[in-house]
């Protein structure tokens, strides 16, 4: 199956499956349901690839071993594996037997390759031409077969199916039809892909560069396909849609409407994490029991500190994660972005220790609480730009997501720096 | 200036100019400055729309009159506006009297519509012919002047420019040269654009349905010009930056290495209005003073309280923003979400309010202390729940960005409540 009967075959829908894939993710599951019965075949296997996970899965496994046939038979290649992995290895077993010798092939090479590496992912609509061959091959080709999405270029091969270059669409198009390929000019600087080569490391490579469409070489040198823009901006929207929700301890690829025991014990998780960090902020209070109870204005005060050195603290981490992800922070960079975040830091803590110390002091009619709560907002916006520059960048070091575990780990630094500085100055000098 | 002229022209660098905007941004200011000086008035004009807006704004002003006229000469319409508004008028006058007499009318044409609406953003490199034309005539066109970026229709129009339809390049293609485009198999269901549309409405559909391009008609039925899927993916990106930077109460326009002046004022807003919830939370713990002297474990315990609550909502509102950002919440399952959140705030209320119910009672030996705490926690998650599902609806039907103040609003009722329901029972069973 390539992608130009794809195409037709898409074309052939009243609703366009990206639509019709966002309107079953908007339902709750009865509704769901009822609208999936009511599909074809056709209209169900070109929705499926756009369903988040979860979703995905959930219809998959409720799908016979026919619809599955009938369905996989129209799928990509990434998508049939992705059938045939969350399936049993009998069902899977049946739908492999199903598919055209090709797309067996297909599948079995995208198989061979992590779900986050090109190979996975790789599309084999691609125009390709021996280099021998002549401009008037390539506009009969495109008068029979038309022209699949995002084709800006097509791909030169030898008789082994080595990579030669490629030449752009446009070249192709004001060429006299006489012409042989392999007198055109290729593409300078051409890029190709590894099929190793990670999904996310691609994306960023199309966003900098605004490719539409790249080969994919294997080590050896043969083609094995093309990758697009289209599976670039995925890719990105998929990135940005985790950091959002990581950042909640939230997992994108889930349900909207997962039955509240399944949301409840995935949610459980975070909070019970979260739970650990708060004890630990306090344990510390617990430490200055004895100073609260003597002047109990440092009980009243206490969150101010620990809330302005979170929120100062999440600034800076919203920044470098940010960077990281869009590939804007290097070894060079980094040192100057500290020093201006520390600057930051330093400049809005002495703005609002004065403003906190004030209050404090007309609150309560007790200078030294002034005094003390100042320094320690100081100290805790301080330490918040540290926290915020070095926690993800650290997390992303030891390979771990720094916008999953950032928030919490920078929370848990700023509340018990917070409360220890507040708390301890108060019981060296005030009581 | 027409986008094949662009494309060619971006071809001759040797660098994208996508690439050389990232590499800008990633350098502080005063490399930055370095590297902007190397460049050519072609690299300079190429990587300019690629810029965040601060960044752009800052090499515009430190620009001569005479390089802006030069960068100007090679620019889409919008970039061109956009130079215009951040100059003195003086200057804008110069550079639009070195415009051609197309590149003006288009600029005037851009800047009659807002920034947010489609008509700023239109490109004028579509391909339109008359629908008494020829498969030849488009066939003879694409010869002389190549195919521009995301080009998947061609737009035929009448004697006086109002818009008749589209045809796919690939039934072009397929089509003998001797047919008359009238007679060519329109696209079923074709999707055109008012100027006055809303970027990030269109970018919506644009992801939903997978387009490629789209024509902009005025509401007279003109043709006006194309908007393509670069378009709608710049808008898509745009937006996911700003959701993530704004919880942090950023702007992702600004400069990652703004003077730490500039970048101090800006975040001293956020952490004021911060503080104002965090004084309100203190002024709540001020009214239970007492309770707090006599039980001095309620100071230890109580941002606990607090901070699962808030933990809790973000999740909810982390969802919710998310949903209403991806346009998947109506009228018809918001109701369904929040009976979800409802009942997953129960579930977890009870799982956790036992488990702290429990560590409080061990920890302290006060029965009634454990079970007050586990009351409050209870209390906290079932409002968080309330909480992260109402307010950012609210948020959005009064117009108001959920993403930028969602957060700021769902800790102070998180916090407020936690506070009250704790210590507020503490004084009525404890002490």
């Amino acid at each position: 199956m390539t992608a130009t009967d794809t195409d037709t075959f898409e074309e052939s829908l009243n609703i366009s499956p990206g639509k019709l894939a966002h309107d079953l993710e908007s339902l709750p599951p009865t509704e769901r349901a009822d609208l999936w019965r009511g599909l074809s075949a056709e209209e169900r296997s070109a929705a499926m690839p756009f369903l988040h996970d979860e979703i995905k899965e959930g219809l998959i496994e409720t799908a016979s071993v026919a619809e599955l046939q009938n369905m996989t038979e129209n799928m990509a290649a990434s998508d049939v594996a992705h059938v045939i992995e969350t399936v049993t290895e009998d069902v899977a077993q049946d739908i492999v037997d199903n598919l055209s010798d090709e797309a067996r092939e297909y599948v079995q090479e995208s198989l061979s390759f992590d779900e986050d590496q090109i190979g996975r992912w790789l599309r084999h609509d691609d125009l390709r031409f021996l280099d021998t061959g002549s401009v008037a091959k390539v506009m009969r080709r495109l008068k029979v077969r038309g022209l699949s999405k995002y084709t800006d270029k097509i791909f030169l091969v030898s008789r082994d199916a080595s990579y030669q270059g490629a030449i752009s669409l446009s070249s192709i198009l004001e060429a006299d039809e006489t012409r042989l390929l392999v007198d055109l000019p290729k593409i300078e600087n051409d890029c190709t892909f590894d099929p190793e080569t990670k999904i996310s490391e691609m994306a960023t490579e199309f966003r900098k560069n605004h490719f539409i469409s790249a080969a994919v070489v294997s080590g050896d040198g043969f083609l094995l396909g093309r990758i697009t823009a289209e599976d670039a901006v995925t890719t990105l929207q998929d990135e940005a849609d985790h950091q959002l929700m990581s950042m909640a301890g939230l997992d994108e690829e889930d349900d909207l409407f997962a039955p509240i025991g399944v949301s409840a014990k995935r949610r459980a998780l975070w909070l019970g994490i979260n739970l650990l960090t708060a004890f630990l902020a306090s344990y510390v209070i617990g430490i200055f029991e004895a100073t609260v109870q003597q002047l109990v204005a440092l009980a009243v005060l206490m969150p101010i500190v620990a809330s302005m050195g979170g929120i100062a603290g999440s600034q800076t981490l919203t920044i470098v994660i940010r960077g990281l992800a869009l590939d804007k922070l290097n070894e060079s960079n980094t040192r100057t972005l500290l020093v201006k975040e520390l600057g930051v830091g330093v400049l809005n803590g002495i703005l609002w220790a004065t403003v906190v110390g004030l209050v404090a002091y007309a609150w309560f009619g007790n200078q030294a609480l002034g005094i003390i709560i100042a320094a320690a907002i100081l100290v805790n916006l301080i330490a918040a730009a540290f926290a915020g520059m070095l926690i993800p960048l650290a997390l992303d070091r030891l390979n771990l997501d720094p916008a999953l575990s950032g928030s919490v780990v920078l929370t848990t630094v700023t509340d018990i720096i917070g409360f220890m500085s507040f708390l301890g100055l108060a019981t060296l000098f005030l009581v």
